[in-house]
Protein backbone atom coordinates (compact mmCIF):
# COMPACT_ATOMS: atom_id res chain seq x y z
CA UNK A 1 0.00 0.00 0.00
CA UNK A 2 1.25 3.02 -0.96
CA UNK A 3 1.00 6.50 -2.51
CA UNK A 4 1.52 7.63 -6.06
CA UNK A 5 5.01 8.89 -7.07
CA UNK A 6 3.00 11.24 -8.46
CA UNK A 7 1.50 12.61 -5.43
CA UNK A 8 4.55 12.06 -3.26
CA UNK A 9 6.37 14.83 -5.54
CA UNK A 10 3.20 17.29 -6.06
CA UNK A 11 3.84 17.82 -2.51
CA UNK A 12 7.23 18.08 -2.49
CA UNK A 13 6.98 20.66 -5.77
CA UNK A 14 4.49 22.35 -3.29
CA UNK A 15 7.07 22.46 -0.34
CA UNK A 16 9.85 23.71 -2.36
CA UNK A 17 7.39 26.82 -3.65
CA UNK A 18 6.35 27.68 0.19
CA UNK A 19 10.24 27.21 1.19
CA UNK A 20 10.98 29.58 -2.11
CA UNK A 21 11.60 33.06 -0.91
CA UNK A 22 11.30 33.94 -4.34
CA UNK A 23 7.94 35.05 -6.10
CA UNK A 24 8.46 32.18 -8.66
CA UNK A 25 9.87 29.03 -8.21
CA UNK A 26 11.10 27.51 -11.70
CA UNK A 27 10.26 24.00 -12.68
CA UNK A 28 14.00 22.69 -13.72
CA UNK A 29 15.40 24.08 -10.42
CA UNK A 30 12.87 21.87 -8.67
CA UNK A 31 13.69 18.95 -11.21
CA UNK A 32 17.19 19.42 -10.20
CA UNK A 33 16.60 19.87 -6.41
CA UNK A 34 14.73 16.53 -6.66
CA UNK A 35 16.71 14.46 -8.95
CA UNK A 36 13.77 14.01 -11.14
CA UNK A 37 13.43 14.75 -14.95
CA UNK A 38 11.38 17.83 -15.42
CA UNK A 39 8.66 16.12 -18.00
CA UNK A 40 7.67 14.08 -14.95
CA UNK A 41 6.81 17.51 -13.03
CA UNK A 42 5.33 19.21 -15.73
CA UNK A 43 3.20 16.02 -16.06
CA UNK A 44 2.33 16.83 -12.26
CA UNK A 45 1.49 20.37 -12.78
CA UNK A 46 -1.15 19.76 -15.28
CA UNK A 47 -4.05 18.93 -12.43
CA UNK A 48 -2.56 21.46 -9.71
CA UNK A 49 -2.91 24.06 -12.35
CA UNK A 50 -5.99 22.57 -13.57
CA UNK A 51 -7.81 23.00 -9.65
CA UNK A 52 -5.63 26.23 -8.78
CA UNK A 53 -3.64 25.20 -5.95
CA UNK A 54 -0.55 26.01 -8.67
CA UNK A 55 -0.60 29.36 -11.24
CA UNK A 56 1.65 29.49 -13.54
CA UNK A 57 3.15 32.37 -14.87
CA UNK A 58 4.38 32.61 -18.60
CA UNK A 59 6.79 34.03 -20.20
CA UNK A 60 11.16 34.50 -19.70
CA UNK A 61 11.00 35.24 -15.85
CA UNK A 62 8.22 32.84 -15.55
CA UNK A 63 7.88 30.20 -13.23
CA UNK A 64 5.06 28.68 -10.72
CA UNK A 65 3.88 29.84 -7.26
CA UNK A 66 0.87 28.55 -5.35
CA UNK A 67 -2.50 29.55 -6.33
CA UNK A 68 -3.19 30.51 -2.52
CA UNK A 69 -1.78 30.57 0.71
CA UNK A 70 -0.08 27.44 1.52
CA UNK A 71 -1.93 27.16 4.77
CA UNK A 72 -4.82 27.06 3.05
CA UNK A 73 -3.39 23.94 0.81
CA UNK A 74 -4.22 20.27 2.58
CA UNK A 75 -2.56 17.11 1.81
CA UNK A 76 -6.02 16.19 0.68
CA UNK A 77 -6.38 18.62 -1.97
CA UNK A 78 -3.31 17.22 -3.44
CA UNK A 79 -4.07 13.64 -3.36
CA UNK A 80 -7.51 14.59 -4.72
CA UNK A 81 -5.92 16.07 -7.97
CA UNK A 82 -3.31 13.37 -8.16
CA UNK A 83 -4.48 10.09 -7.76
CA UNK A 84 -5.85 8.45 -10.68
CA UNK A 85 -8.26 6.41 -8.45
CA UNK A 86 -9.49 5.68 -4.79
CA UNK A 87 -10.56 2.39 -5.72
CA UNK A 88 -9.16 0.20 -2.94
CA UNK A 89 -9.07 -3.07 -5.29
CA UNK A 90 -9.34 -3.64 -8.85
CA UNK A 91 -12.75 -5.47 -8.54
CA UNK A 92 -14.61 -2.17 -7.40
CA UNK A 93 -13.45 -0.27 -10.29
CA UNK A 94 -14.99 -1.67 -12.93
CA UNK A 95 -18.16 -3.21 -14.12
CA UNK A 96 -16.18 -6.31 -15.61
CA UNK A 97 -15.12 -7.45 -11.68
CA UNK A 98 -14.44 -11.23 -12.06
CA UNK A 99 -14.91 -11.89 -8.32
CA UNK A 100 -18.90 -12.99 -7.69
CA UNK A 101 -18.84 -11.32 -4.18
CA UNK A 102 -18.71 -8.32 -5.54
CA UNK A 103 -21.93 -6.15 -5.27
CA UNK A 104 -22.74 -8.09 -1.82
CA UNK A 105 -19.04 -7.46 -0.50
CA UNK A 106 -18.99 -6.20 2.78
CA UNK A 107 -15.12 -5.89 2.80
CA UNK A 108 -15.59 -2.71 -0.25
CA UNK A 109 -16.96 -1.04 3.11
CA UNK A 110 -14.08 -1.95 5.22
CA UNK A 111 -11.60 -0.78 3.21
CA UNK A 112 -14.00 2.41 1.91
CA UNK A 113 -13.85 3.46 6.12
CA UNK A 114 -10.41 2.70 6.28
CA UNK A 115 -9.60 4.92 3.15
CA UNK A 116 -11.99 7.85 4.70
CA UNK A 117 -9.80 7.65 7.77
CA UNK A 118 -6.30 7.87 5.77
CA UNK A 119 -7.53 11.13 4.23
CA UNK A 120 -9.55 12.80 6.57
CA UNK A 121 -6.02 12.72 8.74
CA UNK A 122 -4.22 14.08 5.56
CA UNK A 123 -7.14 17.22 5.45
CA UNK A 124 -5.81 18.48 8.49
CA UNK A 125 -2.00 18.77 7.55
CA UNK A 126 -1.47 21.89 5.24
CA UNK A 127 1.87 22.88 2.80
CA UNK A 128 2.30 25.50 5.48
CA UNK A 129 2.40 22.94 8.66
CA UNK A 130 4.65 20.66 6.19
CA UNK A 131 7.27 23.99 5.46
CA UNK A 132 7.48 24.70 8.79
CA UNK A 133 10.99 24.09 8.75
CA UNK A 134 11.21 26.59 6.16
CA UNK A 135 14.75 27.93 6.14
CA UNK A 136 16.10 24.45 6.91
CA UNK A 137 14.10 23.00 3.58
CA UNK A 138 15.33 25.82 1.73
CA UNK A 139 19.04 25.39 2.20
CA UNK A 140 18.92 21.75 1.88
CA UNK A 141 16.99 22.59 -1.60
CA UNK A 142 19.78 24.66 -2.33
CA UNK A 143 17.58 27.40 -2.97
CA UNK A 144 19.65 30.29 -1.42
CA UNK A 145 23.11 28.84 -3.42
CA UNK A 146 21.10 28.10 -7.14
CA UNK A 147 19.87 31.90 -6.20
CA UNK A 148 23.41 33.44 -5.80
CA UNK A 149 24.92 31.25 -8.53
CA UNK A 150 21.97 32.73 -10.92
CA UNK A 151 22.73 36.05 -9.69
CA UNK A 152 26.59 35.65 -10.57
CA UNK A 153 27.82 35.30 -7.15
CA UNK B 1 -3.31 4.59 -3.55
CA UNK B 2 -4.57 0.93 -3.28
CA UNK B 3 -3.85 -1.97 -1.56
CA UNK B 4 -1.82 -4.72 -3.32
CA UNK B 5 -3.88 -8.08 -5.25
CA UNK B 6 -2.02 -10.07 -2.96
CA UNK B 7 -4.07 -8.40 0.40
CA UNK B 8 -7.32 -8.18 -1.54
CA UNK B 9 -7.47 -12.07 -2.42
CA UNK B 10 -5.79 -13.04 1.45
CA UNK B 11 -9.09 -11.60 2.69
CA UNK B 12 -11.09 -13.12 -0.22
CA UNK B 13 -9.65 -16.37 0.26
CA UNK B 14 -10.13 -16.04 4.25
CA UNK B 15 -14.21 -14.90 3.73
CA UNK B 16 -14.53 -18.20 1.54
CA UNK B 17 -13.16 -20.29 4.47
CA UNK B 18 -15.60 -18.84 6.55
CA UNK B 19 -18.22 -19.43 4.61
CA UNK B 20 -17.53 -22.77 3.79
CA UNK B 21 -19.44 -25.32 6.22
CA UNK B 22 -17.07 -27.76 5.29
CA UNK B 23 -14.01 -28.25 7.85
CA UNK B 24 -11.67 -27.75 4.64
CA UNK B 25 -11.85 -25.28 1.75
CA UNK B 26 -9.46 -26.43 -1.32
CA UNK B 27 -7.18 -23.85 -3.07
CA UNK B 28 -8.39 -25.41 -7.15
CA UNK B 29 -12.04 -24.47 -6.04
CA UNK B 30 -11.55 -21.15 -4.28
CA UNK B 31 -9.70 -20.25 -7.58
CA UNK B 32 -12.37 -21.22 -9.97
CA UNK B 33 -14.49 -19.56 -7.72
CA UNK B 34 -12.61 -16.41 -7.97
CA UNK B 35 -11.49 -16.92 -11.57
CA UNK B 36 -7.86 -16.09 -10.50
CA UNK B 37 -5.07 -18.72 -10.58
CA UNK B 38 -4.53 -21.25 -8.05
CA UNK B 39 -0.65 -20.56 -8.70
CA UNK B 40 -1.62 -17.01 -7.36
CA UNK B 41 -3.47 -18.03 -4.16
CA UNK B 42 -0.45 -20.47 -3.50
CA UNK B 43 1.71 -17.25 -2.90
CA UNK B 44 -0.92 -15.35 -1.09
CA UNK B 45 -1.25 -18.11 1.17
CA UNK B 46 2.24 -18.51 2.07
CA UNK B 47 2.43 -15.82 5.00
CA UNK B 48 -0.63 -17.04 6.55
CA UNK B 49 0.40 -20.16 7.26
CA UNK B 50 3.46 -18.93 8.41
CA UNK B 51 1.65 -16.50 10.71
CA UNK B 52 -1.11 -18.98 11.45
CA UNK B 53 -3.64 -17.46 10.28
CA UNK B 54 -4.64 -20.19 8.11
CA UNK B 55 -3.81 -24.37 8.51
CA UNK B 56 -3.26 -26.36 5.89
CA UNK B 57 -3.48 -29.87 6.02
CA UNK B 58 -2.39 -33.10 3.39
CA UNK B 59 -3.29 -35.32 1.40
CA UNK B 60 -5.91 -36.48 -0.78
CA UNK B 61 -8.33 -35.23 1.21
CA UNK B 62 -6.63 -32.06 2.29
CA UNK B 63 -6.66 -28.62 2.31
CA UNK B 64 -7.03 -25.26 3.92
CA UNK B 65 -8.80 -23.76 6.69
CA UNK B 66 -8.88 -21.03 9.36
CA UNK B 67 -6.10 -21.30 11.31
CA UNK B 68 -8.05 -19.32 14.24
CA UNK B 69 -12.57 -18.50 14.77
CA UNK B 70 -12.77 -15.97 11.85
CA UNK B 71 -13.79 -13.64 15.00
CA UNK B 72 -9.89 -13.73 15.58
CA UNK B 73 -8.90 -12.40 12.09
CA UNK B 74 -8.92 -8.99 11.82
CA UNK B 75 -7.91 -7.18 8.32
CA UNK B 76 -5.41 -5.53 10.39
CA UNK B 77 -3.37 -9.09 10.99
CA UNK B 78 -3.76 -10.11 7.24
CA UNK B 79 -2.35 -6.83 5.49
CA UNK B 80 0.61 -6.95 7.81
CA UNK B 81 1.63 -10.40 6.42
CA UNK B 82 0.65 -9.44 2.85
CA UNK B 83 1.46 -6.25 1.60
CA UNK B 84 5.45 -6.04 1.62
CA UNK B 85 5.53 -2.59 2.71
CA UNK B 86 4.20 0.33 4.57
CA UNK B 87 6.77 2.53 3.40
CA UNK B 88 4.13 5.12 2.20
CA UNK B 89 7.08 6.64 -1.08
CA UNK B 90 9.94 5.16 -2.42
CA UNK B 91 11.96 7.76 -0.82
CA UNK B 92 11.40 6.75 2.70
CA UNK B 93 12.18 2.98 1.93
CA UNK B 94 15.66 2.81 1.43
CA UNK B 95 18.89 4.66 1.81
CA UNK B 96 19.67 6.08 -1.79
CA UNK B 97 17.03 7.96 -1.35
CA UNK B 98 17.75 11.11 -3.92
CA UNK B 99 15.25 13.76 -2.12
CA UNK B 100 17.49 16.06 -0.16
CA UNK B 101 14.65 16.23 2.93
CA UNK B 102 14.36 12.57 3.12
CA UNK B 103 15.89 13.20 6.97
CA UNK B 104 14.16 16.94 7.70
CA UNK B 105 10.71 15.59 5.90
CA UNK B 106 7.43 16.58 8.18
CA UNK B 107 5.81 14.95 4.59
CA UNK B 108 6.75 11.14 6.22
CA UNK B 109 4.99 11.64 9.62
CA UNK B 110 2.28 12.83 7.97
CA UNK B 111 1.93 10.22 5.22
CA UNK B 112 2.87 7.63 8.89
CA UNK B 113 -0.33 9.38 10.95
CA UNK B 114 -2.46 8.91 8.00
CA UNK B 115 -1.82 5.33 7.46
CA UNK B 116 -2.31 4.93 11.17
CA UNK B 117 -5.28 6.16 11.00
CA UNK B 118 -6.09 3.45 8.31
CA UNK B 119 -4.69 0.69 9.97
CA UNK B 120 -6.52 1.49 12.90
CA UNK B 121 -9.56 1.10 10.95
CA UNK B 122 -8.88 -2.36 9.42
CA UNK B 123 -8.13 -3.48 13.52
CA UNK B 124 -11.88 -3.22 13.76
CA UNK B 125 -13.35 -5.39 11.13
CA UNK B 126 -12.72 -9.32 11.71
CA UNK B 127 -13.15 -11.92 8.57
CA UNK B 128 -16.53 -12.45 10.69
CA UNK B 129 -17.98 -9.62 10.57
CA UNK B 130 -17.07 -9.52 5.94
CA UNK B 131 -18.71 -13.39 6.69
CA UNK B 132 -21.87 -11.99 8.14
CA UNK B 133 -23.96 -12.99 5.39
CA UNK B 134 -22.36 -16.50 5.27
CA UNK B 135 -25.16 -18.10 3.46
CA UNK B 136 -25.20 -15.38 0.75
CA UNK B 137 -21.22 -15.25 0.12
CA UNK B 138 -21.43 -19.21 0.30
CA UNK B 139 -24.16 -19.36 -2.69
CA UNK B 140 -22.49 -16.70 -4.40
CA UNK B 141 -19.03 -18.46 -4.39
CA UNK B 142 -21.02 -21.89 -5.90
CA UNK B 143 -20.25 -23.80 -2.70
CA UNK B 144 -23.25 -25.72 -2.63
CA UNK B 145 -23.04 -26.80 -6.06
CA UNK B 146 -19.33 -27.91 -6.12
CA UNK B 147 -20.23 -29.77 -2.87
CA UNK B 148 -23.17 -31.59 -4.53
CA UNK B 149 -21.25 -31.64 -8.17
CA UNK B 150 -17.75 -33.11 -6.04
CA UNK B 151 -20.84 -36.14 -4.38
CA UNK B 152 -21.83 -37.08 -7.20
CA UNK B 153 -25.24 -35.75 -7.51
Amino acid sequence: MRITKQTNYAVRMLMYCAADRNELSRVPEIARAYGVSELFLFKILKPLVRSGIVQTVRGRNGGIKLGRPAEKITLFDVIRETEDSFAMAECFENDEAECPLVNSCALNSAWREALNAFLEVLSHHTIADLSATRFDIGSRLGLGELRSAARGH
